[in-house]
């Protein structure tokens, strides 16, 4: 178990925050501003011009699909472990990973092309979503069951000839309501009467297939998250040629599995950057406000939970990389137990720093002013994203009694 | 102590309750639809026509300022235990308060009124505020400090003849965003000298007075409240009578301890409702749900939820009937104990109630298409709005160490 | 709902505090001393002298069976509501309820002896245990099965002719230690094929009986709480005759479910003065320690968890107090649903309350040199006895979900 | 930031792993009854003839001293990162360390030894602690102050001459009942005037110079963990040779520093096993339970607290292997955050896995009968030993505050 960084690892690492001091920090407000701007333009699903340019920056310097595991596309690529501590400090400013083209959910799909994908396939949709010229999205979840039990998709794939017929209602699409968004990831029942792991396919769907509507945008408490958006969609009799099938009808729930692992874990990265950069401004605020004659700084109930921030902090660190660790070294089916694990703390322990450091900010924390109030309900978000808390209980527990009845 | 309800109550609540039945909760989509189309429209300051219909039926019925307590000006008004269960059912629906004209922070000002102003300050305006003719706010809060501690606040009140000059910046001013509010009352300090608790004034401001600004609306967690609003103030040179000041110079402070009691008593009556609204929503989603070829409510993970949250509901509802019946017998100041504990445990049961509710709705519960999204963020907000709970707890440890030396 | 105290029991509560001040607190220490003695010269089976000699004292001045609940043998008797401050003085000692004659199980015991006992039981257990002249146990539990469900219970109860022969085995039968125990209610299967709640039966047994043999005492984290002891207790062949039965073969379920209300809550009434006690040591402690230059009693982290055992302590107060009118109002039976919340809550308070009092005292807090180290463990112990929490829950929520149906 | 473990850890696990398998596990209720035999035969502090046995047969295999740093006394001495995984196995048996002669405070004591000791000082008392032929105590808390605060400590250390006096009180002075302890380590204050942390010397004092008095032994939650124990002992003009104080005098609180660290994390180690064996038990248990119809295991809300006892138990073997590397890469004094956010965190993390087995458990988890019970207890006690969690935070949080104003 070796969670050093390697010398390129450590070079990366010092690259990126060196972007973030010089580019992505000090833009924060522009981009607040010019996202209200749009808003009050009537326009609020327009792509940010600033994390366009940005782009370009983080591109000539090599911050670019960080993510991407090593494969043979990928050779260079960079392995969990190498990616945790970088997908962390962009975890501390929730719209800079687009800029390194590491955002989800066009990270998950990205990798699912990859992997599964058909050299055609690649060729369409994963080269231009490397190079970050498109956007996609990935339907999964639906409104009217309890999605987190995967077989009770509704959504049905009808084949009809050489092609598929979709007819089903998505929503939380994330990243739909984006106007580059160009294709879907549907994830859709194939097969009633198989058994309950094959019944599922997923299928690559234009944007722009007749039959599709893009019916509102879901807010997630309140944010509605333009220009990325959690869009709900309508699809009625939408019809796509049959080779747009990701690796054969039935095995959805497969590339579900190998989908969700890496996705998971991005996101967790991702919750201990939140959580840091949530202690930093709390620290901050103590330092700089009075109240009652002292310094908030040195009012010690404070410090119980500053401790107990950098505590649940620090070991949500080690067993997010020890769960990387264990996705490079026996693979994302045998981490299992270590993602899932991560996968209900991390979020939970940014929700928990978060609301402190909003306590601390007083009504501030609460505002526009600072982006706490929006983090803490997107981590709050989390622990019901990607399947939720109890989902994820309920399968290490079943591991563990199965270990001890051994 | 004796918290049963006298006849008379139980006959207003019968009456409230039926009142809901027929008309708050199945308006419910249509308040929301109707938010959503001023918005869509570019107006989303603009007042609910649907609110002003059903104040009329309403106030037809005798549901009309059941807040206000017995008093000269009220000779049959409610105590506030009698009040309680009323304020407990409005707090179901958060919209629905000003349907009874018992909505923050008119309420808080209207008793502020009722109790310490002039003759002519209530002739000019607790009298139309009782009608439901105009709107008020509460400037109070500033961005610059933490104004949990009162001795904080930095806006001026300078003395000039027979005017009071005022000079400041106040923000989270709830209700300051509807167009129809007419008045302010703004603490401000007029006495840089005295005593720490005998500097501060409170003092009415029209609202179309010169040199106030609307700057912006702070958002709570992403809503803005419109078209209620709670707004950021602007306040140059603002010249009022001095006969506007209320009590007298110095006196704000007094003013602001028997203000508060009632206010924070209020908004934990609703918190109560709130949390029995998510218990009944998670119970209902719970019997509705299947997952893993299981009814939701059949896993007893979420038996421990509810008997936890029927436990912290039940218990915060008798401690909110014993801080009203303390209010009730020995006056809002010798009940301050009662008052700060409450102000404590309410909005941390309406959260965590809420929390539990939003986790087993799925991606619904984070949602605009539930009433508990909203409602979360919203609970969150009151462990900070009226003093933070660390203020509250503070006190409440002082008063103890205090008797445990005697 | 009315909490208030009748005159009569200001006065009794009077009598008692009075009591507990000339007679109990200051005994502390000797009764501390007299047990050491006894297990120092290898008999801590010895009754406390201390105790016999106080309640001479106690019958004297009339604070004796106070928790006998109105009934035709008791019409001068205290209805729940009246014993709730009573017992909760009492819980402020665990060694002092005795001393009223008012000590688990023979509270318990003596209430099924006089609602459900026939006249020969009367006369014969009833009449010297309420004289104190004879102490009684009770033998529910069994090693062997989650006797958290009833219907696991295996003891046999086996007819013979006009005779019961009893085998089996139980085990923390509390006050089977004491040697003046001298009748045990035993409850066991009497029919295997009867309905679940149909099969078992309550019977006495005279201790002196053949076949029954004291195993060992059980510890509850180390303590063997002699000289009433917690016993292991085997029956092998014991035989008793028939009318030794209570209220009929077959019926032993419903005599549980009405002796257990009544103790499950006179246990919370006592951890509601645990609680309360603990809160003043608590304070003593760090008004009069200093660490690092201050008070104790200065770092307001100590603050938090004041304010947060005051608040936790009043609410679970207020919901003993509620579920005590509910029996005394509408029947033991109606109550179930506040006995088993309070149940839940008043250990989970006392714990809590306990533990941070035990952290306030170092190294003295977890000695023999204070309350506090056995109470925490007694409170932790009651999570379990008379039903662990998740029983409870889930009979909370079974009502709650059953509610929502409607 | 390397955990891996070495081949010739591997090899030692295997080793003690089988040697526990072999001769700790089978022997635990022989322990048990051994003990209980002293104490009936009025000899609770007779040494464990079990224990001596099964030192021979670990010192035969090379499991002895494992606790040893790498030092010029013990070049082949094992890392604390080394160390780890063996101390978490003996944590799982609370006696078996000093099977290994690897149990506080002897390994403490021999640490100051090995590591601050003059040669005279090693061959007198270092050479048989190591060959366990004597043992030792550690008197550092003191009754009437808060030790946690080391500058409060009141034993004084006069220098008379070559000699020293010693006059003051200890307490929970462990091992210190042991009749084979034959030397204390004494902290006092040398000189007042100096500054707060140059006034502290420790001394070596054998257990049989006069003036000393082991009054009597406290009990940690009743228990008096004999035959070990932990005394208070009284020093009454207790005369030692000057070159009996360790490194010099004023120098207490240095050496204090440096014994702590690897004390605490070592007890951490141990906590972590301690919590697996919980987890085990409480699996164990469920699938061998039934209630209700259902075995336990089948019951989600055990589900729940089985995912986060593994989950917490986790990430604290996590951290305690991070503050093991570190204090083996940067030292003892640099690892300090490291080994204060563990010393928090495990106590709590085995505390609470701890109870979820004993609820499991029922009535026998607080008895006697399974490890649970004294477990749970001393896990509590350890949130106090080696200072309190509040006094850790304090200083966490103090550097966490202190970076943040960089």
């Amino acid at each position: 178990m070796d969670f050093g960084f390697s010398a390129e690892v450590q070079e990366l690492r010092a690259k990126l925050q060196a972007f973030f001091d010089e580019y992505i920090l000090p833009n924060e407000a522009a981009h607040a501003a010019e996202a209200a701007a749009h808003r009050a333009a009537g326009d609020p699903w327009r792509p940010s011009p600033l994390v366009e340019s940005l782009k370009v920056k983080a591109r000539e310097r090599g911050l670019w699909n960080l993510f991407l595991p090593r494969s043979p596309l990928a050779p260079q690529g960079l392995s969990n472990l190498d990616y945790a501590p970088l997908c962390e400090i962009m975890g501390r400013v929730p719209w800079s990973p687009e800029v390194f083209n590491c955002s989800a959910p066009d990270t998950g799909n990205m990798e699912v092309l990859a992997r599964y994908g058909s050299d055609a396939q690649k060729a369409r949709w994963l080269v231009p979503l490397l190079a970050g010229e498109i956007r996609s999205a990935f339907l999964m979840t639906e409104p009217g069951v309890a999605s987190a039990d995967a077989t009770n998709i509704r959504t049905r794939l009808r084949r009809d000839g050489d092609h598929i017929v979709i007819d089903g209602r998505k929503w939380f699409a994330s990243g739909a309501g984006d106007p580059r968004c160009t294709v879907y990831i549907v994830m859709g029942r194939s097969f009633e009467d198989a058994p309950a792991h094959r019944q599922q396919s997923m299928v690559l769907v234009p944007a722009d297939t007749p039959g599709i509507r893009v019916v509102r945008p879901m807010t997630v408490f309140g944010y509605d998250d333009a220009p990325h958006g959690h869009m709900e969609v309508e699809l009625r009799g939408v019809r796509v040629p049959a080779e747009n099938v990701i690796l054969g009808e039935g095995r959805g729930f497969e590339i579900a599995q190998g989908r969700l692992g890496p996705g998971r874990i991005h996101h967790c990265m991702r919750c201990i950057g939140l959580a840091e950069r949530a202690l930093e401004l709390l620290c901050e605020r103590l330092r700089t406000r009075q109240a009652f004659g002292r310094r908030l700084a040195d009012f010690d109930v404070w410090h119980e939970r500053i401790a107990e921030a950098r505590c649940l902090i620090e070991q949500a660190r080690l067993l997010t990389l020890k769960a990387a660790w264990a996705m490079d070294t026996v693979g994302n089916k045998a981490a299992k137990r270590e993602i899932a694990m991560i996968k209900v703390v991390a979020p939970n322990v940014a929700e928990k720093v978060l609301d402190w450091a909003i306590q601390a900010h007083g009504g501030a924390g609460v505002s526009q002013d600072f982006p706490l109030a929006q983090a803490w309900t997107a981590a709050r978000a989390l622990r019901l994203a990607d399947g939720p808390d109890e989902v994820h209980r309920a399968a290490i527990a079943k591991w563990e009694l199965a270990d001890a009845s051994m």
